[in-house]
């Protein structure tokens, strides 16, 4: 694609005002790098519209002249969909500013909202009206729920609650040419045609950019139980998950595993964390019990939970929050989890999911698998046992040279794939595509998938301007 | 569309076999006319193929020679989704053959179907594993799954446990162009590039033909509790709807509402059912809790709830079902409801939904304006009150001339889907466009929605082979 001109730009600028259009080395620095500091890329100029109109104008404009736009959320994404490439041709336009709550309403449990509005601030705008948002990830502080659900985000609430694409009840999208999809429904039930909806949401912003949705919400569970146990091994944790969704049903509204690797990493770089356990574990598990009743009935659940699991001798040793916050800090170490891996040097990332009953053999097999390749390399895995998506991050070996190691990113990736996609299972469960894994997706996906993906792409975006290198 | 040749009609039914090609008027008659008798069509030929290679060969020769083709589940659609046009040319896949089990993975608790099984087959596959497939609806006995997830069909289960489109995590498609599309994946979370399965969900089969799909399986509950209550009015309805979520949460998996008109018709035609309350009532509600623990459970759960709506002035009376064969009666009345408007001459018919607090508003609109169109008419309403689905059905003024009723369909239409509109409801909240709403729906969509709509169907069946005249 070719760069704006001076003169484009200066176009561009007077549809957001010239405040609202971002330039200079400095100040674009933070729009140009992502968390992993994977991708580092380069644009003339931020877009921050303010409303769905300007979203239009800008992209009117730059699909008469040719130029491509990488729509931007609050830069927390994973895989790189969110940064331009390094030529300096694509502008990018961030929904920041897009941040009001329009509706929510309480009594049909829906909110609509912009897509610029922080996920916190959104948890938090529910919570006040005596309702949940239950989607939660360690971003939320910063992710943009526009982003969430052009990247269909999980999480940890995906087990009860399911993926971001669940959560969704309507959208409004600003497409390629600059129309736009006005779908803001608040139905729970509408058959009229295709789904368009579900074709936007996961799409990474190569279909449309997202500016505004309808969001589901749900009564807030009047009591909430969270137990940390130790166990054996990734087998005990699925007997665990068995006995916890046997007793607890649509109770259980979280899972979470953890290798004894990755919360040592927490523990040692980050102080301010402690084992709640007293001795040591090959594995651990978060499980969290919820109630729509009462505090005592989530308790006396996760209760019988763990008698049946010593019982049966599953968890080796567990200890149950007994007050809010020591909820708060049971979760805190599972959502710290992800950031602290970078003290530890260089990590090759995983996303994985695999059929449920298959993730012990998995971890098995790929643990197996990277230790051969790089000997002393420290698989440091945690993820959402639950939805049989684990995060098989590997550090590098203590001591070894950070670039060296993390130049055997792709045939790691494709070796721990292989397995993956051998058990049926995927690449990417919850991070996306993006830039990262876009030539990994030809390998795993047959030819008639990625046929049918090109042709919707050229139907949607026949300038090919929206999010270019991105997915596809 | 051409009719096929004598000679290209030979080369179909070699593919299926002589004996798995229909023809002749009678044998014929049971695949051209649909449950409501408001669509009669054509055709040259029922092909029933056995497996998908059949149904893609069959797929390969109709777009060659530009063959119109309508796939055909049960037969039980409400739309005339599935039955073909009067000229004669259109050929039938019936996918009735294609009704084998896969494979049942109750750990994972997934199953893998092929589109022919009929519901209640895979409800009690799934029953026997000690696992629950939610989608009920009345027409189980007959409905293939297919048919369900082309249609997105709703049901008695949406409220719990969502619609058929969330009951699916993946799918076998065969393209126009004879392709298949192996998306047949069991995962629950799976980020990698476009989501084609929700695209073909609720298509009707304009994009493709469905001959497989993995479905979710749900921890049987081990408890059920139902309960039959007369109300006042659609607003007091609406308010024992809240009590139930507030005290029963996310146990609460059925909220059917019902006209007193819907339930009298049935009394009055169909002895062997009786009014389990002994009073009248302007309306009544079923509603269904389910425990994961116990019976005791949630028959506590539904007393408390009708406790507070007695104590609230909320329900007139009620009953709670003793026992399991109470509970199945109670059921029966709610779902026999549709079939016996027959027996009261001509009825036309609505599938509306509106955001849940606009129930009330809904129905005295849209009562009022069609007592006003058609003086001495009967509204009998009934459906799903938790969803915000009703289907508002008319019935003739008695005495009156059914032929010359029925000629005022698309008249009343109209009116009522204005009001539904007006709201932010819709036209078709779970039986899908077919052939019945077609022309309805461009007054319901932009513009840019319809746009999009068309260029998704020219991108995957550019000869417009696949079920013609239907939705688009």
């Amino acid at each position: 694609m070719k760069a704006p001109s001076p003169a484009l730009l200066q176009q561009f600028a007077v549809i957001v005002g010239p405040q609202n259009a971002v330039t200079g080395a400095a100040e674009l620095e933070p729009y140009l790098v992502e968390p992993r500091g994977l991708y580092h890329g380069s644009t003339p100029v931020v877009l921050r519209p303010g409303n769905t109109a300007e979203v239009s104008a800008i992209l009117k404009l730059a699909q008469a002249n040719g130029i491509a736009v990488v729509p931007q959320g609050g830069n927390t994404g994973m895989v790189g969909g969110q940064i331009p490439d390094a030529s300096g041709a694509e502008i990018i336009v961030n929904l920041g500013r897009m941040n009001r709550i329009r509706k929510l309403d309480a009594e049909s449990n829906t909110v609509t909202v912009e897509a610029g509005v922080i996920l916190q601030t959104l948890q938090e705008a529910a919570d006040a009206a005596d309702r949940l948002f239950p989607l939660s990830l360690s971003a939320e502080g910063s992710a943009q729920i526009g982003g969430n659900i052009a990247t269909n985000a999980g999480g940890t609430a995906v087990l009860a609650y399911g993926n971001t694409r669940d959560l969704v009840l309507g959208l409004e999208v600003v497409l390629a040419n600059g129309e736009v999809w006005d779908g803001l429904r608040t139905l729970r039930k509408d058959n009229t045609g295709y789904d368009l909806k579900h074709l936007f949401i996961g799409a990474e912003g190569t279909l449309g950019i997202i500016t505004g949705a309808v969001l589901k919400l749900f009564p807030k569970p009047k009591g909430r139980s969270v137990a940390f146990a130790g166990l054996a091994s990734p087998h005990q944790a699925l007997r665990l998950f068995g006995i916890a969704r046997s007793i607890g049903g649509p109770n259980v509204t979280a899972c979470e595993l953890m290798s004894a690797t990755s919360v040592g990493f927490l523990y040692r770089n980050a102080p301010q964390f402690r084992d709640p356990l007293a001795g040591k574990h090959a594995w651990y598990l978060l499980l969290e019990i919820s109630s729509s009743r009462s505090e005592e009935e989530a308790r006396a659940l996760i209760e019988e939970i763990f008698v049946k699991a010593f019982e049966d001798g599953v968890a080796e040793d567990a200890v149950l929050a007994e007050s809010l916050q020591q909820s708060k800090d049971l979760w805190h170490i599972r959502h710290a989890l992800s950031d602290i891996q970078k003290a530890e040097g260089g990590s090759i990332k995983h996303d994985i999911s695999v059929p449920v009953a298959s993730m012990p053999a998995f971890l098995e097999e790929a643990t197996a698998l990277v230790e051969k390749m790089v000997p002393g390399c420290r698989p440091a895995a945690f993820g959402h046992m639950g939805d049989g998506n684990i995060h098989f991050n590997i550090s590098q070996p203590v001591g070894a040279d950070k670039q060296a190691y993390l130049a055997r990113w792709d045939e790691m990736n494709d070796a721990v794939h292989a397995i993956a996609s051998r058990m049926g299972g995927s690449i990417s469960a919850e991070h996306g595509i993006g830039a990262l894994k876009r030539h990994a997706l030809p390998h795993v996906k047959s030819g008639v998938e990625m046929g049918l993906m090109r042709s919707i792409k050229g139907a949607f975006d026949p300038a090919g301007i929206l999010n270019p290198g991105k997915v596809l």
